[in-house]
């Protein structure tokens, strides 16, 4: 099985494709750049999900749902928004199928065209914008902290599995305040739970940025991300955190009196991650033999492989095994499955990334032993079966922890600080990474470099330091680096 | 606040409505019959859906995602099904927006029209077997057992909140099997989980019964259903379990080899319930001073006022009260507001549907009591301090069953045998509710009754008895009663 997945040196885009089709996480659908998240794949997201909506409940949001579609000219409402989304949507004229008078099965309906078409939303800012001038009147109305889960639509060109999808699941909040102070730090806050999110559960580092005028969302004033980077040197954007002032306050009249009774525009943000996070999961700790799942979001973090095969003094044991492990709360199952192989069955749990497996063999019953084996390192050891759980326990936050410092030195080593036009060219083409260097601020400048090179600005780091410098490119000044890499 | 809710007596569906959006579960979007679920209906819904999620994995289910879009043909792969589907529904029929040439906003771009029209899913099962095509090759790959939380979309012409919108979420299991016996079993095993939800989580009894030919899914061979009875002598249909049969597999070609060796058609079940079961809810427990809901369901449980207002001897107690609380998984909140007024608080709590509030004032706690009311009978109690938490855990499960227990002697109350047309046509005009009749069997027959009387045969129980009777329309023999109602 295992075999059969393309080595990352050879072709690190078919490897990643492997993975995701063959540890049965997705597959290509019916529907041009729809895919299918299968069962394993949809429960490593549930896992994340579920996290998230944790951390976003402990802060004080709450979850609501608003409708599929939006009116088309809503699109047309916030300037900067429109130009931005409403070029690649799928568009809904019609609403009613009818026989096909030449007997070929059924075609639309010409008589049931819609007045104003519906756009499927690509984000929600509009619909909800549009609602939320129901739901505020006064500065006692505020904040508003909502968030949703839901699926969008963006009729994306090329695609490729989680990572650029035309359906995608995704949360995206909206949350509307009194004071700009306040939206600006609610900006911040999130930008922190995705962090400590992606470097706590996914154990993938992030940089804290902010992205330049180029790069913003579409009707935000500024755009705040988490950048991560994947093992084959190119980075992903993985979450963004947007301000955005007054400007859907402004398109929808949203307006609130406030204390001095004086009516004022809301302050607006909006934030969100999607299943994207899956191909960042997948691309920062995978091998060439399978997925790896870091413990805190494996829906199965410990198997038991009965070797040769289950018995009934082996499935003893293993139950005795699995309540311990279960009164910890590690998930974990026993495979009764009695036409395998152990090899084979090694190699299957391998591919799907399951963190620790444990092979029990009467032999080992006998010595009160088993054998432990990481996915992470591929390490086995013996280890006594007396207090197994314990030790188990204290792996899988081991492995969490080096998956952690593999992927965070494998970015130390791939961010190199350049301060010339040919080292910037060197770096990109040799080892990849992050390259950060003086940029000056200038949209034509980072165009330009962008055509040379492909690399574009990933961010400008949140907590960089003063240094003065001179353009890269230009050569013009400069007062901190930027972030610069080839991105997903 | 209270006391502009529409009494049930006066206007039952304005109630409802009234309930509804100023409860917060609910309210009308800018999109023709889609709706925006707020927060506090959300946070209901959530609950259905968390604990039906738990149900349906203890039996062995996984979630997975499948595609928001069909292509259209496949609608017409299942003779029957597209006749119940592909009427009304929402049809993709481009994928990009410009810039209108006479400068209005933004108009469909007439060079993006997709080769094939995509529908926005009604319903899976076409797009959801075509993949289990690719899933399935022998009886090893066998049972699939797979549920997706999902968006739904139906062009219904008069909508209601959540009892019948264009856009609603559900889930929906679709499972495939390798005998016939297994599918049949399968359909059974989630109608009684639903039925269990139904009653011991939404403390609403229900009917278990089989469709008539006339009432089954689009596509199936026998549709199973749970149906409850709402307050004003409607019916509601619940949820729905189907039997397949093999349609679908011949539909999409779906073989498998068994374990002789032998290919041959898989069998297949297709399961939902809706957002539609938060109007059941609804129109099952509460009153004219607002929502009721069940303790088993409710976001909050327990909520502690100040009387007058807040201060730092009533918090601390509230605080030591929360604790007790919360070690026994009971949720509760303290209302901090300072503004306004005990009498205004009481109202507002009752309309959400809060089921136990305590009132707790200085005097209150000199004296070692907490005054304790009950959202079901709003019936108020002095109760000592301490020991309050096991008091309020009792009372919870307490009206839980009560809840429940009225609702079903509503339901004896109101399900009437009779066995004339005239008779009939007294009881659905009068008390209204469930009536058991006896019919002959016949299509014909159930149609003509609908048009005289407006009711439908809501199903054929699943444990009725045999016994020897005439047809309630046509006199002809029949062997077992039914039960028709008006409904929802």
């Amino acid at each position: 099985m295992a075999k059969e997945i393309t080595a990352r040196a050879d072709d690190y885009s078919q490897w990643y494709i492997d993975i995701v089709k063959k540890a049965g996480l997705a597959d290509n659908s019916a529907v041009r750049g729809c895919m299918v998240i299968k069962p394993h794949g949809f429960a490593i997201w549930e896992n994340m999900r579920d996290q998230l909506d944790r951390m976003f409940k402990e802060t004080g949001h709450v979850n609501a749902y608003f409708p599929l579609f939006i009116p088309k000219s809503f699109l047309s409402k916030e300037a900067e928004h429109v130009e931005g989304f409403a070029k690649e949507c799928a568009v809904v004229t019609h609403h009613r199928l009818m026989n096909d008078p030449n007997g070929n099965g059924v075609v639309v309906d010409p008589e049931a065209k819609l007045e104003e078409e519906l756009i499927v939303r690509p984000t929600s800012e509009t619909i909800i914008w549009n609602t939320y001038r129901d739901w505020i009147n006064s500065y006692r109305d505020l904040p508003l902290l909502i968030n949703q889960w839901a699926n969008v639509v963006r009729w994306e060109m090329r695609t490729r599995l989680f990572l650029r999808t035309a359906e995608f699941l995704w949360q995206e909040g909206h949350t509307a305040h009194a004071t700009k102070a306040e939206a600006v730090e609610e900006t911040l806050k999130i930008l922190d739970i995705y962090a400590r999110f992606a470097e706590e559960y996914m154990a993938m580092p992030v940089l804290k940025g902010v992205k330049t005028i180029n790069e913003r969302f579409a009707g935000a004033e500024d755009t705040y991300c988490i950048e991560a980077l994947m093992q084959d040197g190119k980075a992903l954007q993985a979450g963004t955190s947007h301000f955005l002032g007054q400007n859907f306050a402004k398109a929808f009249e949203v307006k609130f009196q406030n204390e001095n009774n004086e009516e004022e525009f809301v302050w607006a943000t909006s934030w969100g991650v999607s299943t994207r996070l899956m191909g960042g999961l997948v691309m920062t700790h995978s091998d060439d033999d399978g997925l790896i799942i870091p413990p805190k979001l494996a829906p199965m973090q410990v198997v038991i492989v009965p070797i040769p095969k289950p018995n009934e003094v082996i499935g003893e044991v293993a139950e005795k095994i699995m309540r311990a492990l279960r009164d910890k709360g590690i998930s974990v199952q026993y495979d009764r499955d009695m036409t395998k192989r152990p090899g084979f069955k090694f190699a299957e749990y391998e591919l799907k990334g399951i963190p620790v497996r444990l092979g029990l063999g009467q032999r080992d019953i006998e010595n009160g032993q088993v054998e432990v084996a990481r996915r992470d390192t591929k390490e086995k050891s013996s280890v006594p079966l007396d207090g197994v759980a314990d030790y188990v326990e204290k792996l899988l936050a081991e492995i969490q922890q080096n998956l952690y410092q593999r992927a965070y030195d494998y970015r130390t080593e791939h961010t190199t600080r350049v301060d010339s036009f040919e080292e910037f060219n060197e770096v990109l083409d040799g080892k990849g990474g992050f390259v950060e260097a003086h940029w000056d601020g200038t949209t034509e400048t980072e165009l330009q470099i962008k055509e040379l090179t492909k690399a574009t600005i990933r961010c400008i780091p949140i907590d960089g330091e003063e240094e003065a410098g001179k353009c890269v490119l230009s050569g013009k000044p400069s007062k901190q680096r930027v972030v610069f890499a080839r991105a997903y």
